[in-house]
């Protein structure tokens, strides 16, 4: 073909790929939804960390640290391939023991992350039936649920009847009822136990995502579907991930063995992604003996995040009572958010700022992080710099 | 409502959500489509390895060990979030640099696996557009553009003309063609400067999945890409994985500052997902250390692959001249993959054995993958173990 005068070119000028992009990076920018990457130094940049997933503080804990040296001494830096050709080491066979004597699950399987975790759950059960998703779902979820091709209905947040209805008045023959345990920012619980009675009156399965209550829901922190007494029940799937209160890198699925091996056989983010690093796998295994020899941890990251929840309070900053370690403050517009987290900053306090479309519009908010590894000295802090936020608020 | 005669029950009657999850399992297995998960040994069973993708034998090289070791020693085991909250580390920021100098590329973003990179990239640029796919790409691709609710076309494998086709006839202002550059099971190599071409005529970006050609294919391993002379050209795209020639875990999107900003921004896999494990990003350093200082590396993994497909051929077991390290032998229906990968493992041979879904049907083949570190003794075993498969083959 020619390439000056083809056919194409007549009702199709060359244009530059890029310039849309273009285009729509100044109107995020003038939105005020541009983000930026700030490389961290190992320590926070000195900064009180209230903005990172390390609820329990174990990301730099010397077991965990001391696990992944072995675990990569032992099987080198990477898995090397897919877990059903030579990714899967009896590392990963011994993680996957663990988490299903952690959580109550009949079956685990581990994955490179939470995030596909949640991808292979929902696209290997929710395709061809229909899947009822709660408004509040993560990101992963959503994906999950797009990625499926099912019939996807979402159900305003935590409206249990919704999902009923949706449930009796579908016609598809099987359905999935999917849910985060603790939602990821507004950090309240999800209503497990009636989303259970109801997926069981309608013969549907539920996934529940623990990736936020893995570690710190529950009395010693075995998620909230175990705390809600559902653990081991058939109907019930979980996913974890590895990178929060587990202080590492990876994610699971957790349940019957029907959804193991429906996983292993035809889940795609299963069968063709490279299993998880050995260094992650063993380090997520030292969390795991922390946590089962410490009970406490998890209450003391609650305990911590009902604090931070009750100083905001305090200041009129409105935090409701949080379900596990996320305790957010709604500020409204992105540019309030930000101008809160800034004051957070300059006390020395490193808090997570979301805004479209990791939150709705107009809900741009702080994320505020509990750990379990918060001092007394941290919290005064803390509470030094939501009286500033508070008086901001005042004074816009 | 009445949970015993409530109305959904009328018409719906309770049943055990796991029921067809069995039935599923069971026609799988009868048309043997089953598979295990076999956990390895460190020393791959004391098999000679020929089923990972170690392509460069650096998994377990002492470097990128003692590199993740490190790693985790100044960082942690985990990130701790998000890259935009805290998941983004120096270390990451440097792996990024030497990523975009060893590609040629003016951009890098590291994620935390291969198969979220494509997600991510093909969902930023491809949404609300066409996408132009070949019928041979990955499953992350599929998912990406599945997951990109864009239009999607798929053209018949390397088919040039079809691409240029779809793009003409397209309605859609803008548009996004992607491609494996060495496609996964049948190792052959993408036809990147005609699709290039292509792209730039009609307004396109081409992105290029180099998952299988970094740190193997070019003079000094640098990616198809840039064996093309196509580094750094404003509308290519690429994608890697850090968990297949360079021997740990990770991926990456890599181009224009555009597309950088645009995954920044909006790229959902990139924003809700963990950052990955400093030990990996770690590895994967010293992994691009060596492969600089070893420009050697690259071909020695292509010409054991050349050795590989020469021996296959010369037993009638038909493989075409390998573009990278991916040797395929094409055996038919399963259960002869299945028995041919038997008589492998009898020679002391682990090799990888692909079936439906993971191939067409009726295209179940053994995928032997070449390393830079196989050894003579080693390609004399395996010359066996390919004499017995084609007296198989001859005997059925
Ligand atoms: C609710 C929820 N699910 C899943 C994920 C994904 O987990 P990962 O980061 O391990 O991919 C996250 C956050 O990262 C999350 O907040
Ligand atoms: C062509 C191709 N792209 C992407 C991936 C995914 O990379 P990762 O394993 O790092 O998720 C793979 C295999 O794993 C692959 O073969």
């Amino acid at each position: 073909m020619d390439m000056a005068t083809g056919g194409g070119d007549a009702h199709l000028p060359p244009v530059d790929p890029l310039a849309r992009l273009r285009v729509a990076a100044q109107a995020r920018e003038a939105a005020g939804l541009r983000r930026t990457l700030r490389p961290r130094t190992p320590d926070h940049d000195g900064l009180i960390d209230l903005a990172s997933n390390d609820y329990l503080g174990l990301s730099r804990d010397e077991r965990l640290v001391e696990a992944a040296v072995r675990a990569a001494r032992e099987w080198g830096a990477g898995s090397t391939g897919s877990r059903l050709v030579t990714g899967t080491t009896s590392l990963h066979a011994e993680l996957e023991d663990r988490l299903r004597a952690f959580t109550g699950a009949a079956g685990a399987l581990v994955l490179s992350s939470g995030y596909l975790a949640n991808l292979a759950a929902v696209t290997a059960l929710g395709a061809g039936g229909l899947v009822v998703s709660d408004a509040g779902n993560h990101a992963s979820i959503i994906d999950g649920c797009r990625l499926s091709r099912a019939r996807v209905t979402v159900t305003p947040h935590k409206d249990v009847e919704a999902v009923e209805k949706a449930l009796a008045d579908r016609d598809e023959e099987h359905a999935l009822v999917v849910t985060d345990a603790v939602f990821s920012v507004d950090g309240d619980l999800a209503p497990l136990r009636e989303l259970h009675e109801a997926a069981v009156r309608y013969g549907a399965l539920l996934l529940v995502d623990e990736a936020h209550s893995i570690g710190v829901v529950g009395e010693r922190g075995q998620g909230a579907v175990h705390a809600a007494g559902l653990a081991g029940h058939p109907s019930v799937v979980m996913t974890v991930t590895l990178s929060k209160a587990l202080g590492s890198q990876g994610g699971a699925v957790l349940g019957a063995p029907e959804v193991m091996r429906a996983l292993v056989d035809a889940g795609r983010p299963f069968i063709f992604d490279t299993g998880l690093a050995p260094s992650c796998a063993g380090s997520a295994l030292a969390a795991l003996d922390i946590v089962s020899d410490h009970p406490e941890l998890p209450g003391r990251a609650r305990r911590h995040a009902l604090a931070l929840a009750g100083a905001a309070a305090d200041r009129g900053l409105g935090a409701v009572d949080p379900a596990a370690a996320v305790v957010p403050v709604v500020l409204g517009p992105p540019q309030a958010a930000l101008a809160a987290a800034e004051v957070f900053a300059e006390h020395g306090v490193r808090v997570g700022c979301f805004r479209p479309p990791s939150v709705p519009s107009g809900r741009s908010c702080l994320r505020l992080t509990a750990r379990a590894n918060l001092g007394s000295d941290d919290l005064a802090v803390i509470a030094g710099a939501l009286t500033a936020v508070a008086e901001m608020k005042v004074n816009v």
